[in-house]
């Protein structure tokens, strides 16, 4: 076990919390994560906008009898406030709220007692979290797979908690983006935060919806394989704000297209067509690999509990030894 | 004190090393760091291409009887390879190389012995350095301040480890970018690394030579105010390789032109004149801030010996604490 604020008030036996990854963490995933001693979080994803997206009726229920939260891309539910209502009935272990204003969900989430996640990507986002009234603030680097924005995990979350220490002590922290092993589990405690957010070592588990070739692709990439760009959301037609870009591994379409940036913009919706009939088929020099600059730290596809169990063996021995690097001057 | 394989080799009390930052590590800050038990490095920079930079031979005797080590940009050095004839002549604690191909002059530094320590940015670069028989590598993160590249230190000191555990186990790791005290100390600790290199923590030290306005900017801005790009390179006309960008506080210049990285390179030197009479006026709405996303850690200029002290004391204690966190499940 490892013990911290986050583990105490959500009674679990590590502080580890499984990302809500849209089409990627159903519940069997999520189910997984909370029943090895984590919390896994059911990914809402784009609450319908963008179709062929699981039903979260039944992934919900494919959690079992455990306890998991739901999540869901903030900007995406204001245009489907459905899944909010939807995600709060259950009573879930918590709502998770990423990309987009957090506070009109926020209010409703604590209004019916469901403890509020808020993942942030700049200072500004946190500070807009912590008048949401949001329990949890998740900071996220730029090194997370999917959505996500500029600044770096490592020195992003000491900052954010800092912000905690003097604003709002009793919020929790957790942090996201590059974690993938007990390494980054034991880093993140350093950094100030309470526990940490993994994406896409889970992306990569056997409960995740993700496609096999889609993870071979991602075993045999180094962390250099991926790129950040806007390219894939706009070309796809999808109308992310423009806070936020999208990390996935290079491809023939990123390749052809990242880094020109306001060109994507101009071919917004260009290549919808083509980008749904290349998700029908799995062409993945079209589609996106959606994974993180972890991938670097991944080669295998485990169970949910066996990753819990190496990133939480990995992390204590880890904490356990700190104190013998320490000497007397 | 704390141990690893960096104080052990180095002979050192804590893994802290100075990052040997152009036209800011001198040879008073290097000495400080060293005298604090630390390793400072003298920033050689461009090796005289850029005009107004200190004078290296004055540099080196202001660290008085300390040891300290030697860094050059590589790229530049190869255009005055006297600079490298001249370092190694000294006897310095180590050469260090960043930015360019490792190879020549890591061997010269070898076969006079003088440990060879080269910063990378991605795995390729770690495998050159390998091959270049690097004693040391640094894996240097995007949130670094001024020069570097497009990998976060979280998910990259980890990677690096492993690689080096499979191929040259005896050579050290440090990290780099984003870390500014000890929690970033201790985290990087976790992550594998034998120690770490400090750069904008430093930069706004008593002893550096950077100018008091730029720190005062810095101390103002949060780690969400600097940004990465290749326009101030362009538009002053230095003919940095394709690989590297450059982290800076956002000024007026990065408002014009971050982000439109193909038109800075077109007007490739456009800038020149008026970034070198912004250099002699001290204009830092034009001239770079040169500072990592670690600004948002940074809130005074303290001696770097108080630097040093405060990053040990605070890592020290997380270090000792680790093993409170775990506990029997």
């Amino acid at each position: 076990m490892i013990k911290t604020r986050l583990t105490d008030q959500f009674e679990l036996d590590y502080p580890i919390v499984c990302a809500p990854m849209a089409l990627v963490t159903g519940g069997k995933l999520a189910g997984a994560v909370s029943e090895a001693g984590g919390l896994g979080i059911l990914g809402g994803g784009y609450a319908g906008m963008l179709g062929g997206e699981p039903d979260l009726d039944e992934e919900y229920r494919n959690a079992g009898n455990q306890r998991i939260g739901i999540g869901v891309i903030t900007w995406a539910a204001e245009q489907n406030p459905d899944v909010v209502d939807w995600a709060i009935a259950l009573k879930p272990r918590c709502l998770f709220l990423s990309f987009g204003d957090p506070a009109p969900f926020a209010l409703l989430a604590r209004d019916a007692g469901v403890p509020v996640f808020c993942q942030v990507q700049t200072l500004d986002h946190a500070r807009a979290a912590l008048d949401a009234g949001a329990g949890v603030i998740v900071a996220q680097g730029s090194e997370a797979g999917g959505h996500g924005a500029k600044r770096s995990t490592l020195p992003f979350v000491p900052e954010v908690a800092d912000l905690l220490a003097n604003r709002a002590p009793d919020v929790l922290l957790l942090a996201a983006g590059g974690i993938a092993d007990g390494r980054g589990l034991a880093a993140s405690l350093m950094l100030g935060a309470d526990g940490v957010l993994v994406g896409s070592r889970f992306w990569a588990s056997k409960e995740a919806l993700t496609p096999q070739p889609a993870i071979d692709r991602a075993i045999e990439s180094d962390g250099d394989g991926t790129v950040r760009t806007i390219a894939a959301d706009q070309l796809r037609g999808l109308a992310w704000p423009d806070d936020y870009s999208f990390r996935m591994l290079k491809n023939r379409m990123t390749d052809d297209w990242a880094g020109r940036e306001a060109a994507a913009r101009e071919n917004f919706g260009s290549m919808k067509d083509e980008y749904d009939e290349a998700r029908r088929t799995g062409d993945l020099d079209i589609v996106a690999t959606v994974v993180g600059e972890a991938t670097g730290l991944i080669h295998n596809r485990p169970a949910a509990s066996e990753i819990m169990q190496s990133m939480a063996n990995e992390a204590e021995a880890l904490l356990a030894n700190g104190n013998k690097m320490v000497g007397t001057g």
